[in-house]
C-alpha cells in the first residue's frame, strides 16, 4: 500500500476549511493543518483526530518550518481575513493575514518542494466581471496574494490554482451569513431589515465547494501555465428577493421583510457578472431548494 | 501670491528621494517627508531647511495621522526595501516595508483628499518586457503594492502614475551599484570579478528621473483612467561590456576585469526589453557619457 497523499490546510478551523479536512481526512489523506497559538481547535480535532495541527507564529522562519515538517503534496491555502468595509484600524492585519501570512506560506511550500497550490479566492476581487477590479480592501488583498504567488510559480516548482468564489453556504456555518440569517427568522419570525432586494446572490453548497477543491488540486496547470484562475458558483444566480422566496418555499413559513429599509451597500452585483470559468471536471451539484431544505430540517 | 504647493515625499533620504526633495525645494513646493524613528535625516535637513519631518511608527492610524497632517496635493511614494535574492529571514520585511507602509500611506492620501500618486516600480517586475513577470520576490511586492493602489485608485479620488525605473545613476549615490564600482576602480586600479558582460544595462541619470517624476505628477490620466504606468529610461541600452568602454574613454584609465570570472545572475536582461511607453511630455536629455564625465570629475 502506498503512503497516503499529505496535505496542508490553511483556515482548517473555518466553514470551509473544517469541511475540507473532514473530506480529505476521510479519503484517506494524512492532513496538516497550520493554526495561531491562539486558535481553537478543539472542536476541529474532536471530529478529525488524526488532523496533525502545527503551531506557527507570525514570522516567516516559523511558517517556512512547519511547512517543510508537513512537507505537502498539495496545499489548500483557505486562511482569509475578511472585512467587508474597513476602516484605518484594519488596514494592517487585513495586509498581514491576507498578504504576509500567505507569502510565508508560499516560501514554505517552495522550500518544501511542494507542487499544488489551491487557492481560494473571491468574486468581490473580479467588480461587474471584470479582469481585476477590487469592490473592497479585503479583496485587493486577495488579488496581491496572487500578484506575490506570481513569483513562486514563475520560479519555483510551485502551480497554483486560484478559485473564484462567489457566496457559500452548508451546514455548520458560524459566519452569520445571510442564508444562516434568513433560516433562523423563518424558524423564530422575527423581522428583517433589507434593502430592496434586488442584488443577485450565487449560492453553492459546502459540498460542491469541496469537491471543487479536489479537483483542482489533481488539475494539470494547460501548456505548462503555473497559475489558473477559475470560478466556483451555481451559474444559477438569482436574486435577494428570489432567495427570500425560496427560504419561504421551503420552510411553509412567511418571512417579515422589510424590503427598503436599508440601503443597497456599494459595488453589490446588481447584474450576473461572468467570472472566468469554471474549473474543467467540476461542476456544481446540489440545487438551491434542496440544500435550503437540508438546513431547514437541521434547523427544526 | 498663491499657497505653495504641498508635497509629500516617502523615501526622502535615499538616492532619488533626496533629489527629488532638493529639486522640490527649490522649486517653492512646501515639502513633506515620512520617516521612521531610526531615520538619519541629517544630512538631508541641512540641505533642505525647511523640510518637514514626520516620524511614523508602523501602524497605520500613526501613517494616516501624519499624511492627514502633511495634506499633500502630490505624494511621492519612493520608499522601497530592495533585496535582489531574498532569503526566507528576509519575506517579512519585504512584505512590510513595500506592500504593508505603502498601504498605509495609500490609507492616508485617501483620507487627506490628495489626487495625485507618482509611484517608482522597477523594470524587473516585467522579464522580458512582459505585462507583469516578476525576477524577484522583491519585484512582485512592488507590484502587490499596485494591486493593493488599484483599490483606492478605483473607489477613491486618488490617480497614479507608475513610472517603471531601469538603471539609475547620478552624484551622491551611496547604493554601490554598478557605475560607483566601475568608477572607484578606475581610481582605484582595483581588479573586478565580472559576469561575460553581454547583459545590458539602461542608465539614467538622476536629473532626467527628477524630471519625469515631476512631470508625472501632473500627468493628466487619459480617459479618467486613475491608474497608468510609464517607463523610465535611457532607451539606449548597452551591455556592460559597452559601459566598461565607455568608463574608459571617459576617464583615460584602463579597467581590469576579469571577464567571466562569475555567472549571470539568473532574469538579467539578455536582450533589449521593451517595457510601457515614454511618460509622455518626458525625455531624458543628459547623454551617458556626459553624466559619468561629471561623476569621473567629481570623483578626481
Amino acid at each position: 500500500m502506498s503512503d497516503p497523499r499529505r496535505a496542508l490546510v490553511t483556515g482548517a478551523t473555518g466553514f470551509i476549511g473544517s469541511h475540507l479536512v473532514r473530506r480529505l481526512s476521510s479519503d484517506g489523506w494524512q492532513v496538516h493543518s497550520l493554526v495561531r497559538p491562539t486558535s481553537d481547535t478543539e472542536q476541529l480535532q474532536r471530529q478529525v483526530p488524526d488532523l496533525q495541527t502545527h503551531v506557527v507564529s507570525a514570522d516567516c522562519p516559523s511558517v517556512v518550518e512547519a511547512v517543510e515538517r508537513a512537507r505537502p503534496d498539495v496545499c489548500w491555502h483557505l486562511a482569509t481575513h475578511f472585512i467587508a468595509q474597513h476602516e484605518t484600524r484594519d488596514v494592517d492585519a487585513l495586509i498581514d493575514a491576507n498578504i504576509g501570512f500567505g507569502a510565508r506560506v508560499l516560501e514554505g511550500l517552495a522550500r518544501a518542494g511542494t507542487n499544488n497550490l489551491v487557492y481560494t479566492g473571491t468574486a468581490w476581487q473580479h467588480y461587474r466581471g471584470q479582469p481585476y477590479a477590487p469592490t473592497s480592501l479585503y479583496a485587493a488583498t486577495k488579488q496581491a496574494f496572487q500578484t506575490v504567488a506570481r513569483y513562486y510559480t514563475d520560479t519555483t516548482q510551485l502551480s497554483m490554482v486560484a478559485l473564484k468564489l462567489f457566496d457559500t453556504y452548508g451546514p455548520n456555518d458560524a459566519r452569520g451569513k445571510l442564508v444562516s440569517v434568513l433560516l433562523n427568522a423563518a424558524a423564530s419570525g422575527a423581522t428583517l431589515e433589507m434593502s430592496l432586494g434586488q442584488q443577485y446572490i450565487d449560492l453553492t453548497h459546502v459540498d460542491d465547494v469541496v469537491s471543487a477543491l479536489l479537483v483542482a488540486a489533481d488539475y494539470p496547470a494547460p501548456d505548462g501555465t503555473p497559475m489558473i484562475e477559475h470560478s466556483v458558483k451555481s451559474n444559477n444566480p438569482i436574486t435577494l428577493r428570489q432567495l427570500v422566496k425560496m427560504v419561504e418555499e421551503v420552510s411553509g413559513r412567511e418571512l417579515q421583510i422589510r424590503w427598503g429599509a436599508r440601503a443597497y451597500r456599494e459595488h453589490e452585483m446588481m447584474s450576473k457578472w461572468e467570472i472566468h470559468s469554471f474549473l474543467p471536471g467540476w461542476k456544481p451539484v446540489i440545487p438551491l431548494q434542496q440544500g435550503l431544505a437540508q438546513l431547514w430540517n437541521e434547523l427544526l
